[in-house]
């Protein structure tokens, strides 16, 4: 009878005790409280929200309903991002061997791709040989070691969340700010990072289509994350376009050892670094945001990040061979550029309908159970604001057949619109919410 | 991922199409659909409501999720009331056979009682012998004989609400006009009656406690049962105080056989008589209200709905002598009267208040496995308006043994309150939406 006054409650809009939060989570958690009663209770929060210390609440009993992480008796301090997700968005693969780099710990927990976003897990196995599930000991081992380590969800962290997950996911209750704040907040505290920085994704390719929407979700991840002893920042940028040139597993990895070969897309290059020079700031590893940029800037050209890439890819099993030779990475039997159809200004590019273009090249997954082609995606895309002539490239399509790459030019095309006037220029970082300076 | 589309489309406030709620009912019916996403339906229903049209789907569906029985064959018209359920509401044991003697066919469909409501079919099995779980085909052949049967809902009718309503319970969503609505009207459009009249009850013992609650369900009710082409009509009754003189299945038993006989408290007949006036008028087979008023009151006179329920005891296994004994009947082995404690009018009663003490004496359900006491209660309960002097008796305590009647004595007093002036009179009848005039 419990649970079903708790979900009752919420129902009439009472403010819940964090022990009824904790009751129905663990509850939830050890399998008592059933998936329907968890469903009602759910639906019942997306109506009625919840209260700072509610979110504070149901995040904590998430993060302790499985084993909870600590690397406090680590020598750097630990520090980690998250990312609500996006198309391109392959900034983790540089950040954490950057932030390793710059002498921070950086034990990432990531996820898979799922619809038109890319996950973190599925770019880093285009590396040949790559393991994203160790021991929790190996994880720690190597965080230790080489300064990071990227591996997937575990069974033991935050179990609920897995469990809410995949509820939420088919009874209408994702987009509710509270339940997702405690779903990334609850992996990412038992995860064990002192510091967490955030990067809010908002526009069309992204789950918060508003400004006003993203700064809900900002302002609810650090207040929660400040009710909970972390130092927090985050950053709302665009995901109005897509994030770089590349969008696909095998295409993101070249891309991103580009830039921590001190090349690459100068907007994933400079999101990287201001992300990091965050976490960096708040760590207490750099004075001030200024003097970080510079020496990541530093990091990234002299090939320190580059080699912490390395080592962190040797220590999960891959081949850190791929770094010199880019040609041991997947590659699509098909590859054909689409050709600009006219002379113009790039002058908008739909990051949902790119992202929906290499689903449909096998590159993402419809459903969880999917399985994905590593090698096929968009490359080289055109930035918006380029200049381009009738015939030029927009973009590289890499396809398993020449059928699903002719299928793929149609919907590029139609994606990209030209104009004769150049676009105004829009920022990547639009908003940040940190206290460091 | 149709479902999860119906639940968010739900969920956004969209009027959804008659096709997909049908399909959420038929595929939960089924199982296909599960009791979490139907949680979450219903809480989104909850929070959204559901337009005139959804309403009326969502009750045709239900309806149709399993077997629909027809009277249409039957030469005499069908009828039948719900009541929403009160304290001591034990009309239906007079208003099927009062509307059997006045040329009805009443194919009634009960329930059990749970919590502080007592449900018709308990107080049927006070009498020895009494079965309430026919099959459809006997159901049928004694309204046929006799023109009415009670029964209990059987595993074929309207299959879609017994799950749904469970589920209800245990997931804060039972409080919604359209799923009440739709689980009402969908068991008694199964049950295949061509006019049906609602008793809504209003008050502290009803579960709509405010008129204006009750005014919504009633116009819920009216307005799908017409969608559905029932002729149709509602009271709206007060359970502001409980209905009659005696709370308690076999007590209920003994005072609407007093009914029955033409006597028994006049609220009791009253309501009754105006309830089978208008399934009377509204089927055709009395011309006015008030011509049926006086019919029906000739017909409990002469003993003629008496006899109809003798027969009907008879044909559904039941031992009819207890109508001349009512000794046949249970009988509690602690009988005591409640003195009041001083000089003074019966000012107020609280339905909700003896409808506990009933329960805790045994006479109701905490759970729906718990079994009853058909004995106990509470009866010969001074009216409100009774002029009463200290000592002498506000009602009397049926117990299993003396410690339970100390405890429910106690409680008793709490419940009535007694004052020097009279109070004001307070109709049972509030409102009356029907047709029939």
């Amino acid at each position: 009878m419990l649970t079903k006054w708790i979900i009752e409650r919420k129902r009439d809009g009472v403010e819940l005790k964090p022990e009824e939060i904790e009751a129905i989570i663990q509850g939830y958690t050890i399998g008592e409280v059933p998936d329907y009663q968890m469903a009602a209770f759910a639906m019942a929060v997306y109506f009625r929200g919840m209260t700072p210390a509610e979110t504070a609440a149901l995040t904590k009993a998430m993060m302790h309903s499985g084993e909870v992480l600590s690397f406090d008796d680590e020598p750097r301090p630990s520090a980690d991002k998250h990312s609500t997700g996006g198309i391109g968005d392959k900034i983790s693969l540089i950040l954490a061997p950057l932030a390793a780099a710059a002498g921070l710990a950086v034990p990432m927990i990531s996820g898979r791709g799922l619809g038109v976003t890319g996950g973190t897990l599925d770019k880093l196995e285009s590396i040949p040989g790559f393991n994203v599930q160790l021991r929790v000991a190996d994880f720690k081992r190597i965080v230790r070691e080489v300064g990071c380590c990227m591996i997937g969800q575990t069974a033991t962290l935050a179990p609920a969340d897995r469990k809410l997950y995949a509820l939420r996911d088919v009874t209408g209750t994702v987009p509710s700010i509270p339940l997702i704040t405690a779903s990334i907040m609850s992996k990412k505290l038992a995860e064990g990072a002192a510091t967490l920085v955030f990067d809010v994704k908002c526009g069309r390719g992204a789950f918060m289509r508003t400004l006003e929407d993203a700064r809900g979700l900002a302002a609810s991840l650090i207040r929660t994350g400040a009710a909970l002893d972390r130092r927090m920042a985050a950053l709302i940028t665009d995901m109005d376009r897509p994030l770089g040139a590349s969008i696909g597993n095998a295409l993101e990895v070249r891309e991103a050892i580009e830039v921590l070969r001190g090349s690459g897309p100068q907007v994933v290059r400079d999101l990287t670094i201001e992300l990091v020079a965050h976490m960096a700031v708040l760590s207490d590893v750099q004075p001030t945001l200024v003097h970080a940029r510079g020496t990541l800037a530093r990091l990234l050209d002299k090939g320190q990040a580059l080699d912490r890439f390395a080592r962190m890819i040797t220590a999960q099993g891959g081949d850190a061979r791929c770094l010199d030779d880019l040609s041991l990475l997947p590659t699509a039997p098909v590859q054909q550029a689409v050709p600009a159809p006219a002379d113009g200004y790039v002058a908008d590019i739909d990051p949902d309908a790119l992202g929906r273009v290499v689903l449909e090249l096998g590159g993402g997954r419809r459903l969880a159970t999917d399985t994905i082609d590593h090698s096929t995606g968009i490359n080289e895309l055109a930035a918006v604001g380029t200049r381009v002539a009738a015939g030029e490239p927009l973009c590289r399509i890499h396809a398993r057949n020449a059928e699903e790459a002719a299928g793929a030019t149609a919907k590029v095309l139609a994606a990209i619109r030209l104009a004769e006037q150049p676009p105004g220029e829009t920022p990547v970082i639009i908003e940040t919410i940190s206290e460091a300076t």
